[in-house]
């Protein structure tokens, strides 16, 4: 499992900060402040092509975006206290989901560029904490996986599993336990017997809610497309605090696992655009272009 | 039908300049040359939302893309010898078809820019010739339609459209004949009865043979969303040698009209990206961002 540490370059870093959480909202050991809010910073962030596929198919891993993409993914970590993915993903792509930039040590504050040269970029010593949403408990990990072979590394921190269901296999709950992680019931999620997919399984204020409570005041949602379109919809989008998504000049074609959340009609049937982003910052990576913006009220 | 003229920035004309045709091969009536190639040079230019929707639906006309935007979509008109739409958006718009810029006889290389101003820009006296692909003639236009009105008040030109019906209806043909189009059968375009819609009404080699037989060395190609499809399948998307695609930070939702081309599924059965762009430039144009590119080979 030899990781190899990404950099960032600083431009690239204070041109992202706008849409960033407060540093001051990123909480160290030491550093514990009361928020006035009950609510996590929440970002949203994926990369589409530009039919606004995510991958070819469902459990494909599709290399979309360049590799200026996966350093910038690793700094929007640095600089939240949580990441959060849907059990979908969990299962697809046994993810690590840690940050590997190369001296998650120093502070952003710290050192000014030198000669234009990329400089490594982060702003705790701290890992983020993985949320993994799983509502009925399918997620099979074991101590192989990825997740939790980094956290008994020292390389990243165990998840909190959030789920539906009241009494967790102690198996289960033994091994995250012992690496730190834990699982969280909680009864406001609704069971899976919902025949609308998208409402199904995310009670999303109710989630937040939680991971607040565990002291993580900034949240990055990385996916998969459930999570992503549920979070879109007109009944979750207010609760997005900012918006980061990168768009490799591609198109994947039917058949693939689209981005699109479901269709707002209003009281008088009339169909109007799901969401908007305004404040928009565009900024080209490579072939792939960054879009960071807030959602319009 | 007041049209108010358009301007657009100078700076961005020149960014957009590598991605148009050779200046040399925007022809006026004094300077026709002979060329090499037996295609015209084919620009594919659309705006979508970023889930990659053209419309709400069917027919109906979505705002997507900022005022920006309609300046560059003349200005690109005014970079080429002909404009394309299919059938459906024919019907479903009304369009115009026509070049709005506000100085439609002032030459590109005339004038620099004066202290930054917009300024504005256009490099011939000739409108655009409009291109209807419309293989059954059910495009049902008369003397009312905005095209007609426009090239009667020689604000543009009346178009000429390609057919699969080997002798048009007489009144049809006589109406644009007056105004200086005429309708073009085309052996080569299969008849509609083909099962596969993408595949069903364009023969893209022979539309744009004809279209540069008629002394057309350059076409933009504006929609609609089968048009797209049908040029960006790997069928197809050889012919392009430009693509410029406005994406407005939008999700206009399930339901929509997509842009997504059918699948490239390979000799072992493994699908792949349909197409990409490289030698991309991304061009932010208020909340907007311009994708200027050509197809991967």
């Amino acid at each position: 499992m030899a990781e190899v540490p990404l950099t960032f370059p600083y431009d690239e870093a204070q041109r992202l900060e706008p849409h960033l959480p407060p540093l001051s909202t990123r909480l160290t050991n030491s550093q514990a402040t009361e928020e006035p809010s009950s609510l996590p910073f929440v970002t949203l962030t994926f990369a589409t092509s530009l039919d606004s596929a995510l991958s070819l198919g469902p459990g494909i891993r599709t290399a979309l975006s360049g590799p200026g993409s996966k350093a910038m993914t690793h700094y929007l970590r640095s600089r939240h206290d949580a990441i959060c993915v849907g059990v979908g993903t969990a299962i697809a792509d046994n993810p690590g989901l840690n940050c590997r930039l190369a001296a998650a040590d120093q502070s952003l504050d710290s050192s000014p560029p030198k000669g234009g040269l990329p400089f490594e970029t982060a702003v705790t010593t701290r890992q983020p904490r993985p949320i993994v949403i799983d509502p009925m408990l399918r997620w099979d990990f074991t101590s192989a996986s990825k997740v939790m072979q980094l956290a008994r590394a020292g390389k990243g921190l165990a998840p909190y599993i959030i789920t539906a269901v009241p009494e967790p296999p102690a198996a289960k709950e033994k091994l995250l336990n012992e690496l730190g992680g834990k699982i969280i019931p909680l009864s406001q999620l609704p069971a899976e017997s919902s025949t609308e997919p998208s409402r199904r399984r995310f009670d999303w204020r109710a989630i937040l809610a939680a991971v607040h409570d565990e002291g993580l005041h900034s949240i990055m949602i990385e996916g998969g497309g459930e999570v992503i379109n549920s979070l879109l919809s007109s009944d979750n989008s207010e609760l997005l605090d900012s918006v980061i998504v990168t768009l490799a000049p591609t198109w994947l074609g039917q058949g693939s696992v689209f981005v699109s959340p479901p269709r707002k009609t209003g009281a008088d049937g009339q169909s109007s655009a799901v969401a908007r982003l305004t404040n928009t910052t565009w900024i080209p990576l490579g072939e792939d272009v960054v879009l960071c913006g807030k959602i319009a009220r």
